[in-house]
């Protein structure tokens, strides 16, 4: 793929993942862990399928987990590392940034680094496409075709075609998460897809619109950029990080530029997780929990990383799942709640356990 | 209580409550727990509610748990091994064989090890009118007044009161577990009682009424009882326990002699609970658990024996129960199921777990 020559690609690795607790934890979050059981974490899975498509590999992640993230993945070119958490634009911003005023002709893309693509070859596709038609200056993003009336995932509804490539649409407008009625209404249009946060443009044309549309923000993502190969890069970067506005690329740039046509959607035909919750773990791999007992209780899921045997009675849809140190009890119907209970661990002063 | 002096307390200890697991295995039943954390197990609170009423106290149990029910109570008189389980008529009528024989003219009475009546006088009271009313020749049970149309008990139907005592009646007939609507006409019609198997007579009169209705379990306990002061008791046992018809003393001979208007009820108003699951032992010792993270879980039952953070989101009426080895998930609804779950891991070879 030649147009890959010169593609970089970023991956900010935020997020704690707060409603997969108790597997996932404040100095554990979801990217650091094999989820779906297949020896790799979800952020080397990220880092596997890039690898043959990007020149460059750019994770950017808290200072809490540079270290981690550099064990697990010790073949990427950098680690940036984030002071404090400011939301995806600042950390894929400064990356592109510095990318840009080494090789002011890149293109790069941004893919979080906790979803679970199980295909390579159909996500290679896209990108290749991204990748293309973001040389005629568009902002690209992958609409991963919806499977489902999911209302866990905001939504891109593609416009017209644009006909010299395969899939590549102008995107009309994103739409945030819908209600279950809206999600089946947009599916039925046919012209959604969901918004998996993969956006791939010529890093020149993303600070461009970062400076149209949050002038200040590109103005300290600048700055931070031109000491970042000097002596300064650390006190510059203390000095800027915690003043910059903590904003989402959707919010930043997405959104505000498929207004003026500037964003265009390519068809990501492949399955795709961002093990979201239980509920999402449970549909990417299968029910677990083998040595179960299990009485009027077929569907559910159960991860126990204990010698305890687990017995489940009753309650169709449970989940349940045991770490060394915690026990959590719930079902796929409630999954999204999950994260109230580290929270409310939080709140009695166990910081030990979130 | 002069009525008391020659008042003998059998104490049948069997069964394994099973709907219980994983508090109650096979090596240490229900009867031998300390269910409602007062500090004294089962056999412990029957035995300590019955001294003061009783001149002597003989406990019936399994040969698996004689030693464990000699240490837990040592100040009996006697505990009697029973080669292998018979159900609740041989174990009561070898018992009251044997004290018959050493003292024709005992009055004995049969209570079950694994109940819990938090009120000591209005269970003497009922007892002591239940010693009465046998001194007339009447088998005499104690019904105890129900707070609710439960379908988890047999009932007793009382007819005609026996005016020169306080409570008792007649006792119509006998009924099996009713289904939810039968209950509920038994509570309205005000005549019904739960049957607790509590069971009050001369001695003498069960064993004529044992005669009468089981001649041959009859003999053969007669057998037995001839030769327990003696040399041969083992040997007598061995040979004739296997060959005794396994039946409850409720069909052996409650349900037959109350035909004949052979039984009396007198009222026990106390409140009592014999533990049958877990939805029982919630209505008992409250919801537990005050360790637990509870998210739209407010009536959820814990039990935590192990150093694990319990949470619950989103299930109102769960039931979790964590000790050493197991974690059994269920609901309150679903309680009475418990036992598929031992079940289930015998079935799997896990006699360790049951």
């Amino acid at each position: 793929v030649t147009s890959t020559s010169s593609f970089h690609a970023i991956v900010p690795a935020g997020g704690a993942g707060t409603r997969l607790w108790p597997l996932s934890r404040t100095t554990r979050p979801k990217f650091l862990l094999d989820l779906d059981g297949s020896g790799r974490t979800m952020i080397q899975q990220t880092v596997d399928r890039l690898s043959p498509l990007a020149s460059s590999i750019h994770v950017v992640t808290g200072q809490a987990h540079a270290e981690q993230v550099a064990a697990q993945v010790p073949e990427v070119d950098s680690v940036f590392r984030e002071p404090s958490p400011r939301d995806s634009m600042p950390a894929i911003g400064l990356a592109a940034a510095v990318i840009h005023q080494r090789d002011p002709n890149a293109t790069i893309g941004s893919f979080a680094a906790d979803q679970v693509i199980p295909e390579y070859e159909p996500f290679a596709e896209a990108v290749t496409e991204a990748i293309e038609v973001a040389q005629g200056g568009q902002v690209v993003t992958i609409g991963i075709s919806p499977t489902g009336p999911s209302s866990a995932f905001g939504y891109i509804d593609g416009a017209d075609r644009l006909e010299q490539f395969p899939t590549a649409r102008r995107v009309a407008h994103f739409v945030e998460k819908p209600d279950e009625a809206t999600a089946a209404s947009y599916l039925a249009a046919g012209t959604f897809s969901w918004n998996a946060g993969m956006f791939i443009s010529r890093a020149g044309v993303l600070l461009d619109a970062l400076a149209a549309f949050q002038p200040e923000l590109h103005e300290g993502l600048t700055r931070i950029a031109a000491s970042w190969d000097t002596p300064e890069r650390d006190e510059v970067l203390e000095k800027l990080w915690p003043s910059l506005t903590k904003i989402a690329i959707d919010h930043a740039i997405a959104e505000p530029l498929s207004v003026q046509g500037g964003v265009a959607v390519v068809a990501g035909r492949f399955r795709w997780s961002d093990v979201g919750d239980f509920a999402a773990l449970a549909d990417l791999v299968g029910k677990g929990g083998d040595d179960a007992v299990r009485v009027e209780a077929d569907r559910s899921f159960v991860v126990n990383n204990s010698e305890k045997l687990v017995s489940i009675v009753g309650i169709d849809d449970a989940v349940v799942v045991v770490t060394d140190d915690a026990i959590l009890v719930t079902t796929r119907a409630a999954a999204q709640k999950v994260r109230k209970a580290p929270s409310a661990w939080a709140d009695r002063g166990r910081f030990d356990v979130v």
